[in-house]
């Protein structure tokens, strides 16, 4: 099989090769200090890097999951059908229970399941060749909506422009490109004059590690701050506007997405500065009407107690680690996705957009 | 010289010790892990230990540079008064400079110097004996001071109370027993069943490596999380009310604090949660109409972009780390001081207490 990667670079680094029936991920825990390539072939092994973070944000998790779903299938040794399909669900269940919020994990499983439900009278060998190229589509589309996204975002934007983000929306998240990054990828490239301030992001520091690191390997002008320095920034007059991604976003326009987006967003609406979140139609969950159903996951308590072997805390400290939080829709100024921007009346639009992707 | 601790044990760490002529801080860059104890009999060196964070917290500072401009004036040879006080200015020049924003640091200064400046009969040797006992009566009282703070805190709170606390006001940040870590003593102590959520406060992590190991230490129930995860918890109602200590407090009550105090308490306006302020009258400075006129210090970059010595952000980026921001006076439901609980009015008020302490 040839190289995955056809697509003309858009700027941003690719976080996900696949090539020759090998998966290859860049280690994001390792980041930004090694540039360290990790090699897949097993779904099991695809599930821990998922659960371990080696690869993180909610598109990128999708494709990496449609991957692994690949790698499953691949191994099932049946040719009946009907013990493919039984055997790949487990599959599919594995991969899916690896982490419990961002809803594109679940979209592209269902998206490889589907193919394969679609073709019953297909040999399983011919399953398993239809199922690699959906992964590889599954891959391809994130760029390419990612790129639609930026355009649609960029239009949103004065030309002059400080942007605050969160977390790592960026080409690391993703295929490539980034969605809210890519959005700030696509003003930078309709001649913007744009500054980024780019939180840390406790307690992962996807900010300080990731956003930073990508923005800088791209010239694109970074500052970094602590995430308890954005207000005062905004009260400073010193951002334009927020942007982020998203890890699910319910059917009226509640966000979930990392850990202090909500904080982020109340402060942007104390200072009047429009909220925007970039994310592919695939984030949209519309079988859920509202934030307070999407599942929030708790993590390690290592993760806030400790960076790397250096003890921050006491021993024995209570910890309570959410990795992400809902803003409610009324404190998002707009959805960016790749069909267009929601404004307003979120349920109409957000299901027209849905729809729209088929 | 007799020990400077005759005060009864009020509940918390004493970090700053006196007696025969030393002074012993706990170097609060090596807690949690490393409870190490610092020696000091020489005022450049206590400045270096300002200056690099031994020793942190608005109260806690100003009693350090107390001992230090004892230190600076044992040192003086001359008999002459009119040298000596010549001399005593530039050490206290010296202390001065280590720390722009808390004003504790210049009050307990200018106590020194009175003290100096009102005994022009004295020989110097009994004026260096005068100002060690000042420097003592700074330490002593700010523990009276802080216990006084507690009681008139704690009336506010109901019996069962979830209470957000950023950075360390704690016995750390002070002579002993804290200033908003006092006011939780002080409700623990009155039976009120109390719970503390502790902001981690990047990027020093005064919340994870001291107020956490205090309240342990003292074994109060506490949670720590990391800064941006306080508005998810009260958005889930799971805080009653915020206490955060004070730097520097203008004449109308805007205050200054921990870099992320300001997000807290646009957090809690959002919430309807009760934002209180502890803080003896020594770090209020009237001089200064409003919180604008008040110096933010910068502090090195690698605070940010390094715990320790490892690198969580890539080498070259921009930051920006500002070490406290402004909470307008409008954001705080009152101000706790020794001589009670101001609200409403902050000018006639906060004048009128700083008055009755002379």
């Amino acid at each position: 099989m040839s190289n995955c990667g056809a697509f003309p670079n858009a700027g941003g680094i690719r976080p996900i090769k696949y090539s020759d029936g090998v998966l290859r991920l860049i280690d994001q825990r390792l980041l930004p200090t090694e540039e360290s390539w990790l090699e897949y072939t097993d779904y099991q092994e695809v599930a821990e890097a998922i659960r371990s973070m080696v690869v993180r944000g909610a598109p990128a998790i999708g494709i990496t999951a449609a991957y692994g779903a690949y790698f499953g299938a691949l191994a099932i040794e049946t040719e009946n059908y009907a013990d493919f399909m039984t055997e790949f669900a487990q599959v599919c269940d594995v991969l899916a229970g690896t982490r419990p919020t961002a809803v594109n994990l679940f979209w592209a499983l269902e998206r490889m399941k589907s193919l394969a439900r679609a073709n019953p009278d297909q040999p399983v060998s011919n399953l398993k060749i239809g199922l690699e190229y959906e992964a590889m589509a599954i891959n391809e589309d994130d760029i390419r909506i990612n790129m639609s996204m930026g355009r649609h975002g960029a239009a949103l934007l004065p030309d002059q422009v400080r942007i605050l983000t969160h977390c790592n929306a960026g080409a690391l998240a993703t295929g490539g490109y980034g969605t809210a990054l890519g959005v700030i990828r696509a003003a930078v490239a309709a001649g913007k004059d744009v500054a980024v301030f780019a939180d840390e992001t406790r307690p992962f520091l996807q900010g300080s590690r990731l956003t930073a690191w990508e923005l800088q390997k791209d010239n694109i002008q970074t500052v970094l701050i602590c995430d308890n320095m954005a207000g005062y920034l905004m009260s400073k007059g010193a951002i334009d506007a927020v942007i982020v991604g998203a890890d699910r976003i319910a059917a009226n326009g509640d966000v979930a997405n990392k850990i202090g987006t909500y904080t982020v967003a109340v402060l942007a609406k104390e200072h009047n500065i429009p909220f925007y979140v970039a994310a592919p139609t695939s984030t949209i969950d519309l079988q859920i009407a509202d934030g307070s159903q999407i599942p929030i996951e708790e993590r390690d308590i290592r993760e806030v107690t400790h960076i790397g072997e250096q003890q921050l805390a006491p021993a024995g400290i209570t910890v309570f680690n959410p990795a992400f939080d809902v803003t409610p829709a009324s404190l998002v100024t707009a959805i960016i996705t790749e069909h267009g921007v929601a404004q307003g009346n979120y349920t109409e639009q957000l299901a027209t957009y849905v729809r729209r992707s088929g």
